[in-house]
């Protein structure tokens, strides 16, 4: 396959049906959109913005090329007039986001787009598809690191995230959520996040044995030697490193960790600590895999008998496997200078140019959000700055770090009720401020 | 986002360690991989095969870059030997699979690698990854095809696939199950597939009535006029658009339809069915939009009065919403002529080199499967066929009208027990056959 992640058709038709009416009408007035949740899913009492970095490139690197302008005119959707502004259309608008890692909640806008309306308009689709992936997966993946706190999380999910840039993406929002690794090598590469992995039961099985498997996996890797001790029994192959480990440690290897894949992770944790300890090979770690998501993390670790001290996490968490999808929207709020909103059933919309402030109590705790329009200046910390102007960026991109270091801080300052796995009953306070009910009522 | 999808450390680390073990042991050997599904989930019956054409297409173009390898050996984990060994990789070996659109089992194999071990090992993340997405779509899609017999279905998902390829190959997977269209322009691109698109409430917004909307839309897209009337009031729309009618059809336009996106489809389909009828608009289609998904479709095509004409499908199918992982796998079987298999609890797979039969009752009805070992030639139909040999296909890719035939014939051969949208009571009989029995006991 080519690359398709950077193409500009990889948008809806109608958007491209619409700029042709709104070619033929003229109006290229100012438009601003604003990307938002709409409500929260069961199990998720706050969500975690993420993709801002991606959503940036792809505006930066809007355009679209001579194959693909030629490929619309051979449809015949299109006239000649509209195909040749599509050629010049670069995207010049301005962006207001969230910082990637900020804590969110229904109703708060968590990017915004001004633009001239083609260039708003067109975007939609692509900026919906990159926000809506990583605030997704790093929403998830925030509840592993509250279920499991203190353990090490590695993402082992790209096989079965939804495509290459799904594992890709992943990778990155697992990452920022505070996993210390991922199994894949690109987006290592890619993001310059730890890579991690250990052995697969393929390997075990290809040797002719399993000590076979365990010395020769270690000679060639010795750096990093973790054992898959679960192919064939897993107290048996805990009883083989024992073994191994005084030979490989006279050719000065020493093996870093064992992995389960299977069975009662728990219980064989607790006797393979045993066998372990009992060896001699009390520095050896245990690292557990297998189905595992932040409700499996939290019961694992509430056995506090369990040693597992390494978590390796995949299908589950990187495709949201309880909430697949968040209902989320990129809504036009203006246009021309004036509001604009729909009333459709059940999905109105409040209108206008917005800007969320939050308050913290004494303690530091997150203690209620504001969403107001643009204007009207509020107690507490504004939550979305300008981050690109006529369509340069206005900083380089965030270092992972520091989103990394982001969500900690707002985890911690997170209401104590929002911090269980279930659906907390009670909600976190995000008032619509009174010059928006306002204006929503005079429309 | 440079181009993700074709790179070769879009894998797991642990592929690339294991393969440093293998060449450090000389371990070249020809190994036989399998990919299949240890599990139904529940109220899926049965599964379709996608995604052979991206995998044959990521084999014959298996490579690593210098960039890739440099950055490999800047890790500081490989050795300079391997490394060049790398650097020589390509896919040189034989791959079996069942043709795209077959519709299987749980333990059938539906893609078998023989290579050298390591390349068929390095090769698994991303098979796995390609080969699961699009069989986990196009088996929930088929359900959707199933649940609307007769009626047009158009992907409308993009935005919230998982990333840029899921909406790609999304789409590319409900074509094949039969859908009419997709709104994924890049996928008519890429693929061939009919692209389709209607407008959005932005465009209405923008606008400065409804009707000024419909007009400029319908101007600028003379051939294909379908108006989104639920912005405001869905029957006050359909109202406008009976009025505009005859103004249009004086400027030669014909409107094609309208869309409904809110509130209760069925209930407001109904009676905009009546006034666009008693307007003289009876030949004006209704296309119905909105968490849609198998089991929405099934409720409103049973109320046969639901005068719906064309379901816009999205977010629920494009994630699989209520399934969005299968229980897939990619195992070795054998390796160097010796069957492997592992005994993992609740893992254990069957080893060897397998073919799948399938016969048909005398109505033409699926009757039953047997997986059985390669040599081991039974009665019906062997689903298994070579499609890859020496890294190279034997044929050229089946054209997506060849696929979306044998979906919607082998659609009409499952038995009625499997047609149901809930999990069935008589599942689908695959026997395991005695000579497979007989090689796994004797292991």
């Amino acid at each position: 396959m080519n690359d398709s992640s950077s193409s500009a058709l990889l948008t809806d038709l109608y958007q491209l049906t619409m700029l042709q009416a709104y070619r033929a009408e003229h109006m290229e007035g100012t438009a601003v959109f604003e990307f938002f949740v709409r409500h929260l899913s069961p199990r998720r009492n706050f969500l975690v913005a993420a993709g801002l970095e991606q959503a940036l490139g792809f505006l930066e690197n809007f355009h679209l090329t001579t194959p693909e302008l030629d490929w619309l005119a051979a449809t015949g959707r299109f006239g000649s007039e509209f195909l040749r502004s599509l050629r010049r259309l670069r995207f010049t608008g301005d962006v207001h986001a969230m910082p990637e890692g900020t804590v969110f909640f229904p109703n708060e806008s968590i990017l915004r787009v001004t633009a001239p309306l083609p260039q708003a308009q067109l975007v939609e689709t692509r900026l919906v598809n990159i926000m809506h992936f990583q605030t997704l997966i790093a929403s998830k993946a925030v509840r592993c690191t509250l279920a499991a706190p203190g353990k090490t999380l590695v993402d082992f999910g790209l096989r079965r995230a939804h495509g290459a840039e799904a594992g890709l993406l992943a990778a990155r929002a697992c990452y920022l959520a505070g996993f210390s690794a991922t199994s894949n090598v690109l987006a290592g590469r890619r993001f310059g996040i730890p890579v991690s992995g250990t052995m697969a039961h393929s390997f075990v099985e290809a040797c002719n044995s399993e000590e076979e498997a365990f010395l020769s996996f270690a000679r060639a890797n010795r750096d990093n030697v973790v054992l898959l001790i679960d192919t064939y029994d897993t107290e048996s192959g805990a009883a083989k490193v024992v073994k191994l480990a005084p030979k490989l440690a006279s050719e000065g290897i020493t093996i870093r960790a064992v992995r389960l894949d299977s069975g009662d992770l728990a219980e064989h944790a607790r006797r393979v600590r045993q066998i372990l300890d009992a060896g001699g090979l009390g520095d050896v770690q245990i690292v557990a895999s297998g189905n595992l998501d932040e409700y499996e993390l939290h019961r694992l670790v509430q056995q506090k008998c369990a040693p597992i001290d390494s978590f390796g996490v995949g299908t589950r968490v990187l495709t949201s496997a309880d909430v697949p999808y968040l209902d989320c929207v990129y809504k036009l709020q203006e246009y021309a200078g004036q509001p604009r909103f729909k009333r459709s059933e059940g999905k109105a919309t409040w209108p206008g140019r917005k800007q969320v402030y939050r308050s913290l109590d004494v303690r530091g705790r997150m203690a209620g959000d504001a969403v107001t329009l643009e204007g009207d200046i509020r107690p507490g910390e504004p939550l979305l700055e300008a981050v690109m102007q006529n369509g340069h960026r206005l900083a380089g991109p965030s270092s992972l770090s520091e989103i990394r270091t982001r969500i900690a801080t707002q985890l911690a300052q997170l209401p104590e009720a929002l911090l269980s796995l279930e659906t907390s009953e009670r909600p976190y306070g995000v008032l619509i401020a009174e010059p928006l009910q306002k204006l929503t009522k005079g429309l």
